[in-house]
Order: structure tokens, then C-alpha cells, then sequence
């Protein structure tokens, strides 16, 4: 990221983990991106003794309720929220008087994906307005997340979709500045753009957060390609737990144990072809060169990361066969 | 169940609460299943001081570890065990004796799902033979669990596939009670099936465990049919977060939210339709009925149960419009 001259945000509801957010803050993040305000909540309160972290919540807010918990949040954190309607702003920049903090603001801009974001340069240029007048309330910059992109192949067909999307991001970044305001922040891109990001030119911070674990999907998509560069990491270790059947096994994972969205897992070295067979268990092929007896153990590579890391209280660390340590998903389940 | 000569033991990995437990045993449930050690060793150590558990584990285990874990489970609650696999029954005895507690055996019997189970009704009897031999094991009786019969639609199909599959439980059944072996229970069954299990006459005990819940998906197969009996009384609460779009909002529960393996949810009341919008969001179209402003919420139907429970910490306790309380899902993520 540094040779590309970007900024690294990761986003941690990848983890939802204190540890692996302090060693992306320890090998030099700006910052953490989360979801949702309870995601946000969980990762602060377990660092607050180690460091005041710096928090961009992604998902625009929807009530003075949310309001209030986020202008709470930003007592204890630096704490920047996506905003995409300026209605949103003015229970923001009360709740954050009312009890002393400030809340720093990123104008929404839908890209193209129509998730959430405002549709046009001079909504967002009305926002930016707005968020400059507003006590309590800093305008930081904005926000153009291409989710619709990241998972694009061939590369030929992400690049050209990336920079569709940058694009938009860039007029409403030149409608905002038109109006006299500074932009401190371009934020946006992913593990499958971030390369993209930096050909076109408009994003200054990246919010990528499947890069540190990856997943069968990503691999799927990136194949060969140069985002194609981090090594795979999250594995679900599962067990042989009837082998009565001439050409499967059934282990013990199943629709309870990783993501279901994105297809099958992938059994790490191969020896076998993992499906789902219903809540509690898998199925794996049997094939001539692996003895799959009852009891055996498998490794499998999860279709899609971010949901299955959301199904687990802990991640054991390993290298090798060797155990290092155990850490948390503190903020697993924290989706509100 | 009363009326139909059967009793019944619901599956617990639908819902993974002692509260729902233990409405459900006083209710007059016979016992509880639990699909894993963990799920059974969270429920049990939760009720440890309210009553003695009667657990029935439905999928085999596979290893002298669990077997160790089992056998002590076995100090603290009953505990039967669904075994497809004769050499199971030796680390299971031994454990069991090792710490002076009894394990009863069910022989689990693959009634046309192949999932787990002994493929003919011979490998059933040499089950039951060694489970009445062998020290600290009793043999109880079999299990035949037709996961594949539940949602099959029409009924007349779902009624010729259950009694395909209770006639393969039938026989091993005879073949066991032909070497002079007594069985206590024949236990399977699901919400799907439960009249149909009636009618066949073999299964003894139901297993039922969505019917505390019903979802989408059991909805769309059961539609009408005399098992569609069931009220819906599980539910997702979401916010609409962004309402930018003509056609569609954006509300604050996606993949992270709810089961991802049965398609989409449905709004409670209608007025839009749901689909999945990435991890951390979902979108409802707009309908001309109803209002769908930021902030607004929704009630949604989840497309499977029991994966969705599986996402949450605890269940909100509601009637109409007023909160009675709340339960935790003690379970959760016991998928081991």
C-alpha cells in the first residue's frame, strides 16, 4: 500500500477480532472500517486500555437511537460515519453535542452497486455543505464502495467496471471542492480492486478485508491475477464422522459451520470434493489416493470468509501442526 | 403427538436454548436430541441446577476424545448416542466405564439419505448385538432419521418417500428383534413428517425440531398439507438504512443475518419483497402500500431456522408489540 501511495483502512467485519485488528494497526493502518455500530462497540471496548482507535463505520445510520450510541462511541474513539441522506446529519451533529463529542462525516456515493449512497454529485456536494455547518460534526471526505466490483472476472472486465465506478466517485468529489470544501479522505476499494484503485486514481484509502484470510470465492475470481497475491488462511477443521458409503465420507461440518452463499468449501491438498449435507454435516468424495477412515480430520478452504468467521466465538492460530494461540471474534454476531 | 401414539423429543439444534428446552419437556416432551457434544454439554451444564436431562445425540461420534466427553456428559444427564459403526461402541464402552456412568446406544440405521448410518439391516444387529455385551453401554433401540422426506412437495411424493424410508427402519428392526434383542425406541421423524410417521406405524419417538419455529422453506413445501399446522413465531428485525432508490431501500440484515442456503426471507405483512444485498445488507422493494422511510422496520419470515438461530446471541421474547423477555441462545456456534 505504500508503494502504491494509498492508505490501508481494513475492514474488520473480515475478523470481528481485537487481535488481528491490532496487529493491521501494529504493521501500519490508518484505521479500522466496521459495519455497524455494534461492531464498532465490541472492537473499542476490548482495546480500550491498549489504544484509542480510529473507526469508519461503512453502513449509513437510520435512527436518533444509533445517533446517540455512535456519538457515545466517539467519546472513547476517533469515529468517522458513512452518510448518505443529510436528514441523517442533523441527529448526528445533536446527539454529538449533547454529550461533548465530535463525529466526523464521509459523504456516501453510490458507485453503481445502489447499496446504499446518494445518486448524485450534488447530493453529495449538499451533504458536504452540511456536515461543514453543523456543530459537532467534522467533514472528512467521501465514500464510493464498488462492491458490485470486487468479484468481477476476467481482470480485463473488474477494470473497466472499477473505474466506471471511480468515476462516479470522482465527479462528486469535484462537486464537493467546487463548492469550496476539503476533501481529506477518498475512500472505497477492496481485495479485488485495490490495484484497480490505484491505476485510477481517485481513492486514497483502501477498505479491503478479505485479504488477510481470503477465500474459495475471491480465489475463484482473482485467479492469476496480480490482487491475486495473498496466501489463504482461514481454514474449518473438521472430522470423518461416518464412512458406511463406497464413495463418501460425511464429516461434521455443514451449513452450521461456514458460509452457505458462495458454494462449496475446497478440502485444503485436495483428495476429496467437499458439498453441504444439510445443518450439522459435509459431504467429501472419496477418492483412491486419500484414506478417509472415521476420525480422520480435513482441512477445508471456506467458500466465502467474511460470513463464516461470523459463525465462531475463537480462531485458533496455528502454523503448521503447531497451536500458537487462540483470540476471540468479539464482535461475532454484532450485525445491528 | 398424545393422540397419535407418539412421543416426542424435539431437536434442540433448532433452537440451542435451555428456555425453549425446558417449555418444551414441560410441555411433555419425552427427552431432548442434540445434534453434537458441545450443543448437549451447553444445554446440560445450563439446566445442571433446574433437572436431569434426557439427551438423545443423533449424529455419531467418531473419535476417543468425544467418547471421553460423552461418557462424562453421561454423569450429568441420560445420554443416548445414535451409533452406525460397530467399532464406535469399544472406545465408547471403555470411556464410559472409566468414569462409572452408563451410555445407552441407539443403532443409527441410513434409512435413503446416506447421511450417516448402517447401510443394511445386518450391520444394524451386530450394533445392537456388541451394545448389549459390552460393559456401561444398554442397547435402546434405532434410529432412522429420513432427512431427505421433510420438504419434499407434493404430499403424495413425500408421503411414498417416508414410507419407503420407515419400511429400511422396519427391517432392521426385525432382523435386531429377531436375535432376541428387546427395542425400547425407534426414533426419527421430522416436522415434515411427523402424520406421515403416524400412518406408517414404525417410528415411535419424533424428532421434530423446526416446528417450535417454521420458516420459508418448510412453509413452500408444506403449504396446506395437513402438517402445515405449525404458527410462525420466528422473526428478524431489521431497519431500512438507506432509501435512495426509486425502486428498492436497503435494510440492515444480509448474509450475516439469517440462513443463506434456502433462499430468500419473506417481509411479515407483505409490501415488499426481500433479497439478499451482501454480507451486511438486504434489499425490499417498494410497493405503492407502504411507506418504506429511513429508519422504518420490518419484520422478516427467515428462509431456514435454524442456521439463522445459529447467528444469534439471544432471542427476544415478544407478543404483539410488547417485549416479555428475552432468552440466550446457549448453544450457539456448538457445532462441535
Amino acid at each position: 500500500m505504500d508503494a502504491a501511495g494509498l492508505l490501508l483502512r481494513p475492514h474488520t467485519k473480515s475478523h470481528k477480532s481485537a487481535f488481528v485488528a491490532t496487529r493491521q494497526l501494529d504493521a501500519g493502518a490508518t484505521g479500522i472500517c466496521c459495519a455497524k455500530p455494534s461492531e464498532a462497540e465490541a472492537l473499542v471496548t476490548a482495546l480500550l486500555d491498549e489504544r484509542r482507535l480510529d473507526v469508519l463505520l461503512t453502513s449509513p445510520i437510520a435512527t436518533t437511537a444509533t445517533a446517540g450510541r455512535v456519538a457515545r462511541l466517539a467519546l472513547d474513539a476517533e469515529v468517522t460515519v458513512a452518510v448518505d441522506d443529510v436528514e441523517a446529519l442533523t441527529s448526528l451533529s445533536e446527539a454529538a453535542t449533547s454529550v461533548g463529542s465530535t463525529v466526523a462525516v464521509v459523504g456516501d456515493v453510490d458507485v453503481g452497486l445502489g447499496r446504499t449512497g446518494v445518486v448524485d454529485a450534488s447530493s453529495a456536494a449538499r451533504i458536504a455543505a452540511r456536515a461543514n455547518e453543523l456543530p459537532s460534526l467534522r467533514f472528512a471526505g467521501l465514500q464510493g464502495y464498488a462492491g458490485h466490483v470486487q468479484h468481477v472476472a476476467p481482470r480485463a472486465s473488474r477494470g473497466a467496471a472499477n473505474s466506471a465506478a471511480t468515476a462516479k466517485l470522482g465527479a462528486a468529489r469535484d462537486e464537493v471542492q467546487a463548492a469550496g470544501l476539503t476533501i481529506d479522505v477518498l475512500t472505497g476499494g477492496g481485495t479485488g480492486s485495490w490495484i484497480l484503485d490505484e491505476a485510477d486514481g481517485v481513492i486514497s484509502e483502501i477498505q479491503a478485508g478479505s485479504y488477510v484470510f481470503m477465500d474459495r470465492e475471491y480465489r475463484d475470481a482473482l485467479d492469476g491475477d496480480p490482487e491475486d497475491c495473498f496466501a489463504q488462511s482461514l481454514y474449518v477443521l473438521t472430522t470423518v464422522i461416518s464412512a458406511n458409503q463406497r464413495d463418501f465420507v460425511t464429516v461434521d461440518a455443514g451449513l452450521k459451520s461456514m458460509a452457505t452463499d458462495a458454494g462449496p468449501a475446497v478440502v485444503r491438498g485436495g483428495g476429496g470434493t467437499y458439498a453441504f449435507f444439510g445443518d450439522e454435516q459435509g459431504l467429501v468424495t472419496r477418492s483412491e489416493d486419500v484414506a478417509l477412515a472415521r476420525g480422520s480430520r480435513l482441512m477445508l478452504v471456506p467458500p466465502h470468509c467474511d460470513p463464516t468467521v461470523n459463525l465462531y466465538d475463537h480462531m485458533w492460530l496455528v502454523e503448521g501442526d503447531r497451536v500458537l494461540g487462540v483470540c476471540g471474534v468479539v464482535a461475532r454476531g454484532r450485525s445491528y
